[in-house]
């Protein structure tokens, strides 16, 4: 399968004490696997030009093919992401007159006549190289640096303004690379297994299809009540969870009704029961 | 403030593919934050032995007091942790047998009368000098592993489990650093001045009051409707979240206060507005 590598970071003193659930890298996360790419790494860093810098050297040094960062664009104090990403790259932060125009027509969209005064001129002061992004529904640009192996996109964290650019402009490009992606998903609940139980036969289906052409795994749901379980070997209550992927329509199908035959027929003779079967 | 560096790694394929919200890393750095720890950084990792090993070393090298690793430690073939873990340390793994018999005392608790095979025992493996913890809720125990500057704790990934040891075992060494802590939190909601306008002021209280005695953050809620703001410099409505924390109950209040006059100035100088002044 064609397929590319991405880390997401995100950028966020909030996402650090519970005060927000990161809902960002779940969102960037669903959309980038759907189109058949992969999600190496997530990582939560602190509003701090060094922690954001380090944390950019070190994804680098991973060489993924995207680095997706989010957060940390706006005009307050704590917005330190690109100071950050520049200092990781060692590249100067320059006023961009591409990214100063976005900046005015967003202004002028939003019907907000501000002054264009030095906090406001800092969301188009972009690290030297890099390419402004338009944002259709917020302010502060977005950015993408393109480096040897890693193509670096700097998203604001604000969901709205996030999720409206990377739909807008950087999904399209992943799309491109794995041209046509086809999943089939499904989550069956079984009673009378438990993870153990199923776990040699898991191990042997994962073994014996190609890496990353399958998703497959088991997640305790509790105990069942003894009325439940009465006439199986276990109490436990599981949810399966199979994915089937690749640029194969028809392959990815059979691949996903082959392995749910060996899950039904296995569970079966270990006398437990799939309470939810596809159909 | 007597303080403690805490980092937080979840395992799990699932957290990187858009299919589970990570509820466990908010959970954890919710409750480190509330005893007076700070999150440095979450980081998330795929079932993969190469992937835990290397941002171990890593999250290692960066020396927090604290390394909590949730997920990966049950019977089946992805649940990876402790290999992950003890290549990453170079530590062997070996059948413990306090851990074997926290093992069996727990399929015992859950009348689960199963032979201990091999995939089973596999839970007890773990890595040499390092010390099981009671898992009062499933089925594999936790780890602690005490390196010189880390002490590296291993939970399980279901969260009922995660978070019962935790608390049973982790929670109060860290309440024990700290000491007496205390909090005063509140959110603002403005509206009528933007982040921009704002932001010279927010800056102003961040540089003068002690580093992390305070959590001060804006968040952009979208424009107000025309009826709302008619009267405004700005159709910004904003949230802004003031977190006064410490060890002296009088001070975290005091400042709290403090910071809240200045805020309520500052906004009704921009002729802003606060919809709902704390009471």
């Amino acid at each position: 399968m064609r397929e590319f590598a991405t880390e997401i970071s995100c950028v966020g003193n909030e996402l650090l004490s519970g005060i927000t659930i990161n809902m960002n890298a779940y969102w960037l996360s669903k959309k980038i696997t759907e189109v058949g790419g992969s999600v190496k790494r997530i990582t939560v860093i602190r509003d701090d030009v060094d922690e954001i810098s380090l944390a950019v050297r070190e994804s680098i040094a991973r060489k993924p093919d995207w680095l997706i960062i989010s957060g940390g664009l706006g005009p307050t104090y704590d917005d330190k992401t690109l100071q950050g990403v520049a200092r990781g790259l060692r590249l100067e932060l320059e006023l961009d007159n591409m990214a100063l125009d976005m900046l005015k027509k967003s202004y002028s969209r939003l019907s907000m006549d501000y002054e264009l005064n030095e906090i406001r001129l800092k969301m188009a002061k972009i690290p030297v190289g890099s390419t402004p992004i338009n944002n259709p529904v917020g302010s502060a640009p977005s950015i993408l640096i393109e480096t040897d192996e890693t193509k670096i996109v700097c998203l604001p964290g604000v969901p709205k303004e996030m999720e409206a650019i990377f739909l807008e402009s950087i999904l399209p490009e992943m799309k491109k690379i794995v041209g046509d992606f086809h999943i089939v998903e499904y989550s069956y609940e079984t009673i009378g297994v438990s993870e153990a139980m199923l776990a040699p036969t898991l191990s042997e289906i994962v073994d014996s299809n190609p890496q990353d052409s399958i998703y497959l795994k088991t997640h305790p749901l509790g105990v069942a009540r003894i009325s439940e379980h009465i006439s199986h070997n276990s109490a436990q209550k599981l949810r399966i969870h199979l994915i089937s992927k690749g640029n194969d329509r028809v392959l990815v199908q059979k691949r996903f009704d082959t392995i749910s035959k060996i899950l039904f027929e296995e569970i079966s003779r270990l006398k437990g029961e799939i309470v939810n079967p596809k159909r």
